[in-house]
């Protein structure tokens, strides 16, 4: 029997106190005034066991792990024709991301990078009649908690400063790849990226992910195919350029974002999360992928 | 002595009625509506001496032969400030403006690419009280025509679906190389490339350029040293991924437009012009580069 | 309980006469002789049990898939020094596999990429007292199977026409990423490609991928955590630029090869490889891409 | 009236000194023991009249320089075929020289990059019956010299040293834009780099290209129009990824070579050479840029 909370504990104990922590981004002014001390991780047994440990329940900004969400979200209603307008390859380079969707005529490379994550949001200001509102509610019905919510302050300063995204949301809509305005695609973009969760909210967010397509709330949102594929995705393209070193040091298929959060999954196991503010190079947490490659050792449990 | 005149018209009547002509291209809804039947060619001689031929008096949309005239107004203000911003290197790739912006990190290749010249908009709409009319008033005092103006239902047409332009001015402002704000950047942008002249006019504007820097009524614009840089950067980066085809079959500074013109110089010696609609798939005038070869061939002037 | 047998021999049926097969690839002379009927498939059980069919018992030449097998052999003689001269990130790009090798000053992106292959080959090459014997020795043991050999007129058919390889060699060797002659690190690493395995007797070869460490003979080859990152790296590399793709619709690690044989295992469970020599554009088995992608979906066993 | 012999001592004195020289490069190792304090020139006019200063009559390694002369020893042997297999556009990529021939299927961008003129070496291969003689001749006849040799040192160390020539020699190989082998191609282009000649032997070798194809001797070796696009190729591509900023600095078509020298010349005027072995980081002479820099700007001579 696994002693999850002590290993949690042993792991918090030992990184909260590291000297050094990544760099708070400051790219996004709301986002620079969070403090890099903070430290979290919650673990989600499937069969309902949970553990937390540090700040597992303050809420950060999920920034692109909302990507995930929107996918799961735009699936369901678009089936494989999302993958006409996005491919489902690693992105791979550092340091070109305009570039490969130029070369590749306006075609994401996958749905977790910004640009593909901006068409999903296209595809879902199509589809839904009130896009704001319903995708927030899809989220808080996955995390059966209705108190989740977008943080307008933050979404607005991305707004003011996104200029990188509404060149990657104009140069889609040179390609055609972007049916709806630029300004309203971004302004929801701005939004889900803007959504708080604590640790605890985002592990059950993820929830479905490992427990075969069924949230929180038990209500079935995902087939199994479905869930395969979009946890696929994650493996493979979850951590910008480093996806193949969190595969290969972790193991779990995840998705990071640069507030500092990181959620990941064992398939039938377990959901797990954490938080700790100051990113690596790559821009995911500088902590949060040690935290969880001391995890995955420790406990033995990958998908590999 | 040199038959200018029969020249000329040796070459228009014998491209005037080719079969193939290149394409109008169709993503400015207003240039798409300019017949493909046009041709004109008009020299203009440092001497004196002036010959046109076909359609050397009917108005066309310069585009962008107008960052040229954006750069020798910027020239003066700004010196060599103006290279920290921009660099002078032909730009090489065929298929990847956008990725070349990233890779060198928001600094254009040169100024007569799309961003380039973006950026060069940009210091005009800092250094300028009034950018749009004081720019239109420079070009017609080079060209001695108080008539030129621009065409508000082309700028217009490309505001509405410049979303590449677009793209380019925010991936440039992400990288801190656009001071104003994007919006008012392209207002001057696309008011510029709008211009409308006959060849004759063009040949007038580019006087300058061939006449150590004194235009047709004799003003001194530019410094030796400034014209011989601006006919350097024409060369090398005048015609996007055809400048070394141009260099090697006409072997004179020059630049072209997609509206179907082409201005060109030798310097001390002549300014010559062409339209024709039609473009090749490297977005230069189909018949016009061939006029231009014929017109050197013939007359064995170049600069090399 | 799966009737594994069953579904084999229903997705051999249903593939072997499909009308489209792929493309049987011409640049190695020796192959483009292999006829495109052939299909085969091996199901191998960690448990013990085994299951074959079609041309499950014909040889055919390993090539890439041989890359797994050289990375297994050097992992632990060099640990983790191996990634400071090979990269683990997929290469994402499908078209320039040089020029990366260039942007990233003589770096491979993984091991499973001709240019990252032939780093492993080299450091096998410095290892080794007589390479080309001792990996041969190895592949055998892993596979409890002594008539293993290299094909020689495969060898040296790419020899004669492996110009790539000679030309990604020389690119490492001038970024001094290669220790050994040219020469003689493609001498080995042609040697390697050109092993001959059943699908019986590759799906032994893999066993210990999916066993723990553990080989056909029950000897520990690798750690748990060795095999972990092995199997992470086929996830994320295995597949040229459909590592995303093969993820995502068959979720399984493995590898492919241009002989038209594929190798992929879920851990703790199986191996199971497919024979069928006709590619797709991306270069990997046209049939075996379907076969796997049927057999996951129909049993409903994927790491995701 | 010009003092020439005046401007040159000038230009010799002031630059002679310099603290700053650049660096004389290390990979080539018969290369590396040339002394930085090295620094002639030599202007050579087309009316006859001659200067040189400084170490104008030291031997030097030519090394790229050599591509323009055997460009123009296969322009009229080939005529326009060349431009089949090697196109004459600027290369502008700093980086990547190695995936511009990938992306572009082996067709190097222009004959004065590396790739380029082994693609130039390949023909002279195939149409001389014995290259390395006759093209050595050719030199010595342009020039009116017999005493002009490969230097076999020098030749043999870049054989032993030059992998990156390996590696793209095998890539076009690989693209089947070489059609003799890879060993036979480079021994030539490896002597021809090695050519050895003094400032007033280049100056002589360069004669032709400012006296419309007649060389020292008075034969006629171009016509007009091939000199006009040498030059061409010259003044787009002959600096590396400098060559926009050498037109615009200098503005004359000129080649350098990493041996330290620069030849350049104005059609109708003159050949102007200069040597000083420390390199900028580009792989241009710095002092020899600031040289020519300083040359045109006091005389005011250029094509601009």
């Amino acid at each position: 029997m696994i002693d999850y909370q002590a290993i949690l504990d042993t792991i918090t104990n030992s990184l909260k106190h590291s000297a050094v922590k990544g760099e708070v981004p400051t790219y996004i002014p709301e986002l620079a005034k969070v403090k890099d001390t903070n430290f979290g991780m919650y673990l989600n047994l499937v069969d309902g066991e949970k553990y937390g440990s540090g700040d597992w329940d303050k809420p950060f900004s999920i920034q692109s792990i909302s990507k995930v969400l929107t996918l799961a979200k735009a699936v369901p209603l678009m089936g494989n024709k999302i993958f006409e307008r996005v491919d489902v390859e690693p992105s791979g380079n550092p340091f070109n991301h305009m570039s490969l969707l130029e070369l590749e005529k306006g075609i994401p490379r996958n749905p977790l990078i910004n640009s593909g994550a901006i068409v999903i949001a296209d595809m879902l200001v199509t589809h839904l009649d009130d896009p704001k509102e319903e995708f927030l509610q899809y989220v808080r019905d996955l995390t059966n908690d209705q108190s989740i919510s977008y943080n307008e302050k933050v979404a607005e300063s991305e707004a003011r400063t996104g200029f990188n995204n509404y060149a990657a949301a104009n140069l889609l809509k040179s390609f055609g790849n972007l049916i709806n305005e630029v300004e309203d695609v971004l302004d929801f973009y701005f939004h889900q990226c803007s959504i708080e969760m604590t640790c605890e909210q985002l592990s059950n967010a993820f929830y479905m992910f490992a427990n075969r397509g069924k949230c929180m709330r038990n209500t079935a949102h995902l087939t199994l195919n479905q869930v395969k594929r979009i946890n696929a995705i994650m493996l493979t393209c979850g951590f910008y350029d480093e996806a193949g070193e969190f595969a290969f040091e972790v193991g779990l298929p995840g998705k990071s974002g640069v507030g500092g959060g990181i959620a990941a999954l064992l398939p039938n196991e377990f959901t797990i999360t954490c938080w700790a503010p100051g990113l690596n190079t790559q821009g995911n947490s500088y902590l949060g992928m040690q935290a969880l490659e001391l995890f995955t050792t420790q406990t033995n449990r990958s998908i590999f």
